[in-house]
């Protein structure tokens, strides 16, 4: 292996840039892949402003196309799932046999799909807990938190896993590994509550803990995908996980969850691999998630009267 | 008993006020009690117009309280369902042991929470099919349709029962008497998904039909409401009942159900004769209306955050 692992980030945004100027400022090279903001970020580069302290990437290696891009050792995947299907042309151009795709992005069942359109590819999840945002081109505004985990989904060379997880840490970010399905259901817990009850009620976080009906309407729908995970065989999680996030949002300022934003700003919401997924995955095993099976069905239709054209 | 019927309409509205002044126009005695229109109703009657022909009342027998009002054979109750509790002061000055109370309202458990208030007193469900609506004083709009159903729930005087149907008749009011629970039953295979469906989503009843998802989401509801009623024994109902329901608001005009009405003018919704307490009959025999349970919940929620104060 290489002494120095290469990056490149595919959808610099809230997330992916936010990790990806952190890895660049520890010094490793990271290829970036922009949308809008590109002609920008080529002039004047990546700004973080940041809890931590900010700072500022004036050059970056930044690109409008993958097929621009080199092979690298790490693809950290930065997508709105939404988008998932565009992974089919963006990622060749920057895989050799062993490059490891990181998919920091939300959902049951994305490590599934890309394997089944790169079958031989080593993959990982990462499991992102931070408040970030970028509304300005080439600005990331992070509010807070910022951690992240690293599930290993099938990538065979522990040392890279290992190299990868090493370069957070030595970035300043706090990661750690874990169990990869433990981790994505745990991360649906409050995932899937939160993300569609604050769009389909218009509300926040706070609200719907401080009304009785629908606090126990949450918990309710926790524990259909505590119940799921169970049927699936991931018996780490139960009802002590419920209370430990019910408590946790309880004492986190009136929050907004991505989903929420994606529908403010009129944007497709990643109803698929939040829901329908999941949903099906524990349908196949004989589980059923009737409150969340509703919520999704909201979803789709507030969904089709929401998107702009 | 007596040759001809005296009646009471308690809440002169949309409903009551139709089949009031209907039976009033036939020449029964018919005393109204009235509340923001009292005065303007003491000066110029009530006025219908209906897509059946428009008639006018230039003078009722109209009431401020119903301590003023004498005892009648029959009253017709088109109270909202949330202004139930007021029974217990309006009722009794109506009353002479055989009076029979019509209690013209949507919901389940409404005749059960009378009875237990007024043990002796002969009680029936009206359950009217009727698009109509007073938006201005003394005037009642009907749109269409005007049939209504009796269901007897505790008159052992079948003369009586029989009387008032065959007065309905007279009047040109479509009139049968129909299985008490059954009926109820039925109805809220109807009003159970569209009523709250339409406040949660802000929408119609089209508009929930034509996105496959909610028109599934519909369906099942249906099914929960058909389920609960055949856990409490009323066999009559089955999947083609929810599928006649269906086709029956395909063929409708796009609709606006009551409850969307009271969302939109931020009155209180009528959630716990139509929600919570078909849920609990149905949960005291064992059966669950998770979907139903759900939509009951975002209802209180959004209850809470719309009535004026």
């Amino acid at each position: 292996m290489k002494d120095t692992l290469t990056y490149a980030v595919i959808g610099t945004g809230a997330i992916g840039g936010y990790y990806g100027a952190k890895l660049s400022r520890l010094g490793r090279k990271v290829h970036f892949l922009l949308h809008k903001d590109y002609e920008f970020v080529c002039a004047h580069g990546l700004r973080v402003s940041s809890c931590d302290g900010d700072f500022s990437l004036p050059q970056v290696h930044a690109y409008a196309d993958t097929r621009s891009m080199p092979q690298v050792d790490v693809v950290l995947v930065g997508l709105k799932s939404t988008n998932e299907h565009l992974l089919h042309q963006l990622l060749p151009p920057l895989l050799h046999p062993s490059t490891l795709v990181v998919l920091i992005q939300n959902g049951i069942g994305l490590e599934a799909d890309v394997q089944s359109w790169f079958p031989d590819q080593p993959l990982a999840a990462g499991l992102a807990f931070i408040c970030s945002s970028k509304t300005e081109p080439g600005h990331i505004r992070h509010q807070c938190y910022g951690s992240i985990n690293l599930g290993n989904f099938s990538c065979k060379d522990h040392a890279l896993f290992q190299s990868v997880l090493a370069d957070f840490c030595e970035a300043g970010i706090e990661a750690h590994e874990v169990a990869y399905a433990e981790a994505r259901w745990k991360k649906a817990v409050w995932n899937m509550p939160f993300n569609g009850m604050t769009v389909a009620l218009q509300t926040q976080t706070d609200a719907l803990l401080s009304c009785p009906a629908t606090r126990q309407l949450i918990y309710e729908q926790m524990m259909e995908v505590i119940g799921a995970a169970n049927a699936l065989g991931i018996s780490a999680l139960d009802e002590s996980f419920a209370q430990k996030m019910m408590q946790m949002t309880d004492e986190m300022v009136p929050y907004s969850p991505s989903m929420r934003l994606d529908f403010d700003f009129r944007r497709p919401m990643e109803i698929h691999y939040l829901y329908t997924r999941p949903i099906a995955e524990a349908r196949a095993v004989g589980f059923a998630m009737p409150r969340l099976e509703m919520l999704e069905r909201e979803l789709l239709f507030i969904d089709s009267q929401n998107v702009k054209l």
